[in-house]
């Protein structure tokens, strides 16, 4: 809590919520948030459906107010209103996420916190947060690295039953649930999935061709001789997640996908010997730009090199160009630098990485050439 | 368009920009925006990973503006500020779902577009978007009613492969598995699924003592003789879901099982018959309420009684007692009244109705008794 600033904090973000209560929740229409006092337990305000829950996940929140439904006959944001001055807040400094009080999805509309409460000061502090989850602690790191491991069974038995002929979502499936089963095996019922989704491996739709599409999201194709496919896989370690991503190649590879190949395990590899201590984001793009521009490629580059990762897929920092964000101990950061022939083939490879005082330390250790990549 | 009202539209939600466009993206810190002018096929305003995509998914976009990646050496909502001026909207009257410009998650930091445009009169407009989609068209109908049917098969593989001794994990993965490859085999090639999960059925968590938590997300219990279980099936047809939810009895239901079981069918069968043309939302959720609190288990609601579904899992309306929101034909939404008696078991069924003009249509139709629910 920042006690020289605010006189006290709302968070309205729910994986901000997770980060400081260990409480993770299905983010809905529903408002909730957590109110943190100076010298109290932190509040939790949300729905009821959720009460129950709080109180099996976590011993790090206080009381818990909670109203019926969304809307409701009384607007839950009234009800939000009502509590903080009744706690003492009405005239105060409140430091928060979002002045509104909601973070307003799946189609929610109300009033604004902000308006209804005019005598206090917001003080709109989102990226502090942010900031807070960008150094990982040690406990956060082993999360990480464990989760890495699973991802890394899952990728095995992706690989293995990758064949032409075969669908993308049944491989995928089949990965995932063998890969399910073993990580049981191995950690018993001691292991809870925080996410509803414990460990998988799969395509996205990168498929042949549409391995061109850096966010493609369909599936059902049928994988076939010569195609390039790009994967995915990763698990759920105490809500941390890490990225593993590889491109596969369906047969013997042509000299064309092999150059491509080559090129952008290169970039991926310039990246990694940008990642020190003082370096900043942008060094590290900017290092797998060159090799993509040096080699001719450059217009086949759709995104920078990479993005932090921790309790959600992407988070700050962003390997980007443009980013002076000076990478410190204890950062994790995917990189993975691609190049997409619209019509031809993408490739791109992902790494999590910890930013460590001599460098880095590769979390992700699947196999990262093309033999090993090849399937025959 | 309003075109009375707007000289264009700036749309930020991810959904509602599928919803106009077809077009299907993963919503992530990189602002994606559609302009809509009253005269022009809508411009995309977003990341350049999204420009191939686009093309191959829609034919209903015009221009494409994008930025190489966020952050950016300049910041994507600077580019959006000067190609809106571009375009010659440096002092319209712009229609938005949010003027700020971006949906802002995963740590996105940046100026918001109205405050770069200060000469634009932004007027927030968010909730006309959500209105359009109340009432489903006949396409958008036909999309539910076969999304239900392979949600139907993928629960019927949930229930035959649910037996003591497994975990919720394995049984979910193994009845979706199967459930894809039918799907597959059934509708072929031609089949893509949108949001890159085809059909799925499973248990989130409520296992046993834990069905008493409604949005419980935690997975890894050992199913056991005696659990009360409560499922989740369906599938993406087009973009479109529906949602089917049953409670199941593991071994001989007790007396008390089956009254709380019998209590929250109840429930959910006066909330169909008071779904009709002309009654509110709130007559529906006060009709299942009724029924509960009639039958002495009021203590035991912990949320209403359903809300709308289509491009997304939960939308308007919600049934809920505070919403006057008038019921009418061509709409869609979920009944699940539930009961839940914490340390002891949760007890919900829902199920997914069109209002038509004679009352309603169940789209879901797998049993509801508890004979065909009680796995032995």
């Amino acid at each position: 809590m920042r006690e020289e600033e605010f006189d006290s904090y709302l968070i309205t973000n729910g994986v901000s919520i997770f980060y400081f209560s260990h409480f993770y929740h299905m983010v809905t229409e529903r408002p909730a948030t957590l109110f943190v006092e100076l010298d109290n337990d932190p509040i939790f305000m949300g729905p009821l459906l959720e009460a129950d829950h709080l109180r099996m996940q976590t011993p790090l929140i206080g009381d818990c107010y909670t109203y019926l439904d969304y809307p409701g006959e009384k607007h839950p944001m009234e009800k939000f209103a009502e509590w903080i001055k009744d706690l003492g807040y009405g005239k105060a400094k409140i430091g928060t996420d979002n002045p509104a009080g909601a973070s307003g999805t799946m189609g929610y509309v109300g009033p604004k916190l902000n308006e209804l409460l005019n005598e206090v000061e917001f003080v709109q502090d989102g990226q502090y947060l942010w900031d807070l989850r960008l150094i990982k602690s040690h406990e956060e790191l082993e999360l990480i690295r464990e989760s890495a491991k699973w991802g890394n069974l899952a990728h095995s038995y992706l690989q293995e039953y990758t064949r032409p002929g075969l669908y993308d979502m049944e491989v995928n499936l089949m990965a995932t649930l063998e890969a399910t089963s073993a990580m049981k095996k191995a950690l018993g019922s001691e292991y809870e999935s925080v996410k509803g989704r414990a460990v998988s491996a799969g395509f996205r739709g990168q498929i042949g061709k549409k391995s061109a599409i850096p966010h493609s999201i369909d599936l059902n194709k049928i994988i076939r001789e010569g195609d390039v496919l790009v994967t995915g896989a990763g698990a759920d370690i105490g809500g941390y997640g890490s990225e593993l991503e590889r491109t596969m190649i369906v047969g013997r590879p042509t000299t064309k996908m092999e150059r491509m190949f080559n090129v952008m395990c290169k970039a991926q590899e310039a990246a990694a010997e940008a990642i020190k201590p003082g370096n900043t984001c942008a060094d590290v793009d900017k290092a797998a730009n060159k090799v993509i521009k040096e080699e001719g490629y450059w217009s086949l580059v759709k995104h920078h090199t990479g993005h932090g990762i921790g309790i959600q897929g992407h988070e700050p920092p962003y390997l980007d160009q443009g980013n002076d964000q000076i990478l410190e101990v204890g950062m994790v950061v995917s990189i993975e630098p691609g190049i997409y022939e619209l019509g031809y083939a993408g490739f791109r490879h992902s790494d999590t990485l910890i930013v460590t005082e001599d460098g880095c330390d590769w979390v992700t250790y699947y196999p990262r050439d093309i033999e090993s990549l090849t399937i025959l």
